[in-house]
């Protein structure tokens, strides 16, 4: 085999796909960046996976052969294939890859695990589109990303795979990170025929600007900095209405993956739960499109209007074989209905005295915070303290929990019986319904969210500022796990109230709540109201004040002002925490 | 009453609602333009509309008082209004209304029968954005068009309400026409917090230079001209990958009115087949939602995995009182179960002559059509001779076929047990669905469509012209229909190959093939092949040139350069249709 060398990049700043961004070798395998050369690359193959190709898909008619000679579609054959072996078979290296799923909630396991079988060897240099690259452990992308095949990931979350974090922080692999609901919006906009869109999401962060690094090269031993190979991508800024938005495209895959719980011969597919976060709007942005299905059933079993995603997008069937993994399981015990005792109520003895301390801290922080949910509300809760806030609330008063991995009625933990790997939150962790819920996917869930619909929002924080700038996802060269859904939660504050609840002092007895955030912001001009476990703020975003308003017990204005390193006015009446 | 006249025209360009262009007065309730002035003219309350408001919902808590004086959402009572008339009595003059719908199909009868009730000097001046504005008969808006409470439109189509286009072409009614797909994608942005999007759909037509007027003045007796009192709104495009787009913007509205089959006390609904065409996307860019359900159940009734909509987007909810319309009932006899047996076969014996020639025409474009047609493929058809391509496929051929209004797998009429008012087709006809057929919203519909994911699509024409450009929505001052989803159904034509079906000369012998279309463009460059009762056209449309590649029986080179107004080049090699 000649050792062919192929470098391609394609550098349309305009351009409708990330997937424009890809370096492909296919010997060594290993992306060589040559930086002062990238820039006047442009190869034919790159160009021809931009969003518009110039040829034509029906020329071929019924048989459907892709660009870049990847798989054939022959819709004159059946679409189930034997199994996942003979459906991958044909998967080229190279390929961008759209990898469904929510954590390990509706991955493609049975898919995964027949490409990783291909070998490094045989199918290499992808690039995956995912919102989570697998656990640590077992489980999604892991098995692609530790043999090496995946080399480039574009993702929102990779939080709980701390393997995937060191390869990224050391060079090993090149991220682009797009917050999840950009994310699911771009996939969304590549299947739907629109090569780009405005979104508040992400303004004024590191998003807007291109400041989180794609690829880092090794560490100097020295000055213990990596150098940046590749830069992240600024973005277009653009002023409707007196709003800055800025400007994102489309993404598009050779191949998606997913998993769904029914699916006809046809194609059509039924998801259950909180599976359906990134599946269907996946399978329409890519090329071909594989399903393990954990039910293949006969065309006509499923109601028309039941079915999540019509068979048009669908081309490949495959039985689901390999067993989905349950990554974070939370149960509650039998005879607690609520499920949303404290930690302080419930185990106060054996804790030692400090602990048992920060626990009253927590609870005062989180029945703070249950006062800003009103009965009737839709209201997101972050992961940790604010979802301690509902234990706090008056029996007469219900509030509606939106999960923004695609519930809206989100419930308690499970009992033991109660466990259903399908019904996961945005921690990942397994939870269940109410009784009026509903689930839906991702592009969905972010519309509800980005569009204002959900009343107040309560986050935790690694500073916020004075004019009620947050920074919750990043600290440089150190934490490198991810947004998530966190930009879009605070994407709309005029809607959205957007209320920060969060220790005063970090464990080195530093102020959270600083005159300007030194962290790579969240959000900007975002938070309304800040819980501490000394005080309440509350901000005035416009003119960018903060005006101390109560006080929790034993706790002075002074102390306040000791301990926080930004100005505020203190208001005439002080109320009191309980 | 003070006789208060307020002229509210908000002019920013870069906006992000189309209601900025609202004109409303309080008295007289005619709108009063003055064209010199408009232009300098922002007021608060429109201002107010536009898709960012510096007012803060969550500022009233539960209880959202909207800006503008509108409707109060209290979220600490019941959803469950007690009738329609309850649930409108404060609703605004000037607001504007997301009315629900296609067709006939999926229309609140029973809130617009309330609407109507309130009269003109009650609620008046309002701006409905519907996909259709009602028949000419009874059933959906025409009640509200008649009355004139209605004083503007934002549509795709109104060609079945003769009344309508005569109020618009005497200036009695301002009227912005949309492409059906942008509509749908406008309003589901309006809704996902997204203020702008770019699409192909509408390129190099009037929806891009802003050439459709939106408002006439009075004919001028001797020209019979009218004057252009509003004219269209020009699109900014932009090139992405080499390829146009118009940037669109999205639609918000103050109420939006939808019927739906089932509802649970907190809002869930579920839609029955074609009737959820711009519900559930309406639903969310409003900011009062008020649903009329044929059934409503108790909370925990529906499976959280079958909610078309979530609660969170329903703010009031009241019984469906008043009979849905059936607009177009088509059915087919008992014994035929295909459904799609051709005119002339069927029935030759007792037409004229000229009659049943014709009908041989027909066919003979039918079943050259049905040839592009291969197994397995995803077909849209438009409405007329494009349906009849089915009945001439071999028996071992079967394609899927798509309607724009929400459907994949449409099958034949019903039969008289079968006719269900909520299955129509995209002419409003009463059909079936095949086994493995899904059903789906405008939006899912048109992303289907403008994403390329259909194979081949099938229309009629007014022109064709040798470089593949289309007319076939509109004859200026004369024909006033709309466009439909036509713009958006040829919006892909390297994904999606468009065949134009149609006789080869119109009723006066003029040729329909020209070299460049006289009429206004449905689009520029996208038809492939040109099937007439003549001949078949094939083109190249990168070189903007006609091959002539088949006759009909009998047909000569020479009849086909005589009745042709373009120049084409002939096949070494001439087919001939059967």
């Amino acid at each position: 085999m000649a050792t062919r060398r192929t470098l391609l990049l394609c550098v349309n700043d305009i351009r409708a796909t990330s997937c424009s961004n890809i370096i492909t070798t296919s010997l060594p395998r290993r992306p060589i960046v040559r930086q002062s050369h990238v820039k006047h690359w442009v190869s034919r193959p790159a160009a021809a996976r931009l969003f518009t190709t110039s040829r034509s898909r029906w020329q071929e008619a019924a048989t459907r052969q892709a660009e870049d000679d990847q798989p054939v579609i022959d819709r004159t054959r059946s679409k189930v294939f034997k199994d996942a072996d003979e459906a991958v078979a044909d998967l080229k290296s190279g390929s961008v890859v759209f990898s469904a799923g929510f954590g390990l909630c509706g991955t493609a396991e049975t898919i995964i695990t027949a490409m990783h079988k291909r070998g490094v060897d045989s199918l290499n240099n992808l690039t995956a589109v995912s919102n989570n690259a697998g656990a640590a452990g077992a489980g999604g992308l892991s098995p692609l990303t530790k043999s090496g095949q995946i080399t480039r990931c574009i993702l929102s979350y990779l939080g709980s795979n701390k393997k995937l974090e060191q390869k990224y922080l050391t060079g090993q692999i090149a991220i682009e990170l797009c917050p999840q609901g950009t994310l699911a919006e771009r996939i969304r906009a590549g299947g739907a025929g629109i090569p780009a869109f405005y979104t508040p999401t992400g303004v004024h962060t590191f998003i807007q600007t291109g400041e989180i690094p794609t690829r880092l090269g090794p560490a100097d031993p020295e000055t213990k900095k990596s150098v940046v190979l590749e830069g992240g991508k600024a973005r277009e800024t653009r002023i409707f209405s007196g709003r800055t938005y800025v400007m994102e495209t489309a993404l598009t895959g050779d191949v998606a993956i997913l998993r769904a719980w029914k699916v006809d011969e046809a194609g059509n597919c039924q998801f259950r739960y909180t599976t359906k976060a990134f599946g269907p709007i996946m399978a329409k942005a890519a090329r071909l499109t594989i399903v393990e299905a954990e039910n293949i059933v006969p065309v006509g079993s499923i109601d028309p209007n039941d079915i999540h995603l019509p068979g048009i997008y669908v081309d490949r069937i495959v039985p689901a074989t390999v067993d989905k993994v349950l990554e974070n399981k939370k149960t509650r015990p039998s005879g607690n209905d609520s499920g949303y005792e404290s930690e302080a109520a419930s185990t106060p003895s054996n804790k030692s005295d400090a602990k048992s301390e920060a626990l009253v801290r927590r609870d005062r922080i989180a029945r703070r915070a249950a006062k800003e949910l009103k009965h009737g509300m839709y209201v997101n809760l972050g992961v940790g303290m604010p979802t301690l806030a509902p234990s706090f609330l008056p029996s007469d008063v219900k509030v509606w929990i939106q999960s923004e991995n695609g519930i809206l009625g989100m419930g308690a933990y499970p009992t033991e019986e109660e466990v259903d790997p399908d019904i996961i939150n945005a921690g990942k962790e397994t939870v269940t319904l109410v009784p009026g819920a509903s689930t839906f996917d991702s592009s969905e869930s972010f519309g509800m969210i980005r569009g204002g619909h959900v009343d107040v929002s309560i986050l935790g924080a690694l500073q916020v500022s004075a004019a009620g700038d947050l920074a919750n996802y990043m600290i440089p060269g150190k934490v490198f796990k991810g947004m998530g859904g966190a930009m879009d939660l605070v994407s709309n504050p005029d809607k959205t109230k957007i209320v920060v609840t969060t220790d005063h002092v970090d464990k080195y007895g530093k102020s959270k709540i600083v005159e300007n955030c030194s962290l790579p912001l969240t959000g900007a001009r975002v938070v309304s109201t800040i819980i501490t476990d000394l005080c309440v703020f509350e901000v005035d975003r416009a003119k960018g004040t903060l005006t101390l308003t109560e006080l929790a017990p034993g706790v002075t204005v002074e102390e306040v002002k000791e301990k926080t390193d930004a100005n505020f006015a203190v208001a005439e009446t002080l109320g009191q925490m309980e």
